[in-house]
């Protein structure tokens, strides 16, 4: 993704290695810093998902697998069975961390596997990190796709309504969602988005520093102001991505996907959701809904501008908080899912 | 209405008069800080409408109708026809403050109203005063008689859902929806209340100082999480006021009562508005939806913990923000709506 950074212009991945480094974007600095997290061990790759500096259902899970990486190439002087212990219970402490999105699952079971034949902890080590730059490479590769088959589905002018952040920082790069707006944008498509805000976690500033970097029109709004638009005829279509797609096409994604699917359905505006087939789970394993931190709720980190700096604030008085961080859209109100192998109706869709 | 004030606790109502002075809980430093508001004059008074000192549709019409005996008391030795054209230029500049809520509108024709037959600018300033202070006293009936009535569909251990502050501070005293929340509560009925935070303007932490003060059980979840509960068949109840109830049993409230309404309809939850007459619009005269500052959607006011002081800060970048405050959900999407005269079905509302 292309970001500007003290007049330059550059070109970053969310997360990448460097030697035995996890380095990622710090999405927990953004809008208002952009800085560069570095992970030095499994409690630091494992600390950076779970306080979301690295966020989205592909991004941790490519994060999760530069973790496993991470682990062979700092211990591969253990005997090979002792290492493939060691990754399996490392793979087991990254998917704590959260327990919704189904990419991680996906992604590590497949760097699990590449280590199956080996018996040499170096073999090991050099396999695994092969097979977790593979994954993030597929991934970069999955999204072009999504926003190129995508943005096919996007009209002249389209007035298109984002949810969360489904953009190049909750991938490797290019984005979900984001990237068919990308796409539908370098077309030459007069499209405008309307971002919404996604409390609690605000991942809609995300979005609108992705679409301010590519200068693509948008404004934000809040959450609950999705409605009133989709109501007065002033959105065309629906654009989200999602952390785990069921067999029956049950989109679960971020907290308010649901609302919006419904209020979408109900004004007769296309919902369309954007995810690499990563995303699918096969297994219909048993959903469990992070419940995240109350703090997200009655706190907020914003800019001070008589500080000038960053400052986290309550917002709340000193109540409890629920915090459910994501909920399921039934297929019936989802109207297409956009893969990179294609175009899907919900009840149709296939890994 | 209890507010515990340093140890004590203490009757309030929402607005009211001192000798010429407009007195105001200050809403804009609840929940950190509880702070009365002296309007002097007719700028103060618009001023505290426009930044939501006072807010919500039946406590700002109050707010215009003291506002108006103010004018009249420090204007009574102008000619009386002076005068009385004096209060229709300050009733037009209360009126331009908050075009949505009607209950301003019909309370403040009733005041001017008084004036007609009289030809005494004392007379006038005593008449306004005393009708200024009737329709509020009639508020607060009202707010109580709500409460009463409509405690009757609240049952045993219910789950309820409030969205915005429809409480004792968005009218003189008790609130609307609030209201029948405190009856039932002071009823016995172990109810628990969820409380949407109400983005961005955050009325939800007015809601849940009240149910504070009142020991309501309750917790705060974020706009967007309402749908997560009401498909988990978590709620047994929506509640909300009401800023214009339109002949045909629309309600024009809170943005984001539309996407709740269309949710709760969904799942088979009742949606039930709550509001005093004075909020029928019976002269379906224009609707203007209010768009109010983007500043109110870009920045937050909070608490900083480390200041140990309130805080305003940018919680999103500098881009265009849109800010409607209310939407309309039709008549279809409502169940009940209840008024100190009785429950009705939308579609048979009668003033």
């Amino acid at each position: 993704m292309k970001v500007k950074v003290g007049g330059e212009v550059k070109e970053y991945q969310t997360v990448w290695m460097e030697e035995d480094v996890v380095c990622m974007i710090d999405q927990t600095t953004l809008p208002f810093e952009f800085s560069i997290h570095r992970a030095r061990n499994v409690e630091e790759v494992a600390e950076a998902i779970m306080t979301m500096k690295v966020r989205g259902a592909p991004a941790i899970g490519v994060t999760a697998c530069y973790g496993l990486a991470q682990a062979a190439i700092q211990n591969c002087s253990l005997p090979p069975d002792e290492l493939k212990a060691l990754l399996s219970k490392v793979a087991a402490r990254f998917l704590a961390t959260r327990p919704t999105a189904v990419d991680m699952k996906n992604m590590v079971t497949r760097v699990l596997e590449t280590c199956e034949g080996l018996y040499s902890s170096k073999l090991i080590a050099q396999a695994v990190l092969h097979e977790a730059r593979r994954i993030a490479q597929e991934n970069v590769e999955a999204c072009r796709k999504i926003g190129e088959l995508g943005s096919s589905l996007i009209s002249e002018g389209a007035r298109i309504l984002v949810h969360c952040n489904p953009g190049a920082l909750g991938t490797v790069d290019y984005g979900t969602a984001l990237s068919i707006v990308r796409f539908a944008h370098t077309q030459g498509k007069n499209i405008f988005v309307y971002v919404t805000e996604t409390r609690p976690w605000l991942q809609g500033r995300l979005t609108s520093w992705e679409l301010t970097q590519e200068g693509v029109p948008h404004c934000l709004i809040v959450d609950a102001a999705a409605g009133y638009y989709l109501q007065r005829g002033e959105i065309d279509v629906v654009l989200v991505g999602a952390d785990r797609i069921l067999p029956n096409g049950d989109v679960i994604n971020k907290i308010g996907t649901y609302m919006l699917a419904v209020a979408a359905h109900e004004n007769g505006v296309p919902f369309i959701v954007a995810a690499p087939t990563t995303t699918l789970d096969s297994s219909s394993s048993s959903l469990k809904v992070e419940e995240r931190f109350p703090e997200e709720v009655t706190h907020v980190k914003g800019y001070n501008p008589e500080l000038g700096e960053t400052a986290r604030v309550r917002i709340h008085p000193d109540v409890r908080a629920k915090n459910p961080a994501f909920d399921v859209t039934p297929a019936k109100y989802v109207t297409l899912i956009v893969t990179e192998k294609g175009i899907f109706k919900p009840d149709k869709i296939r890994t």
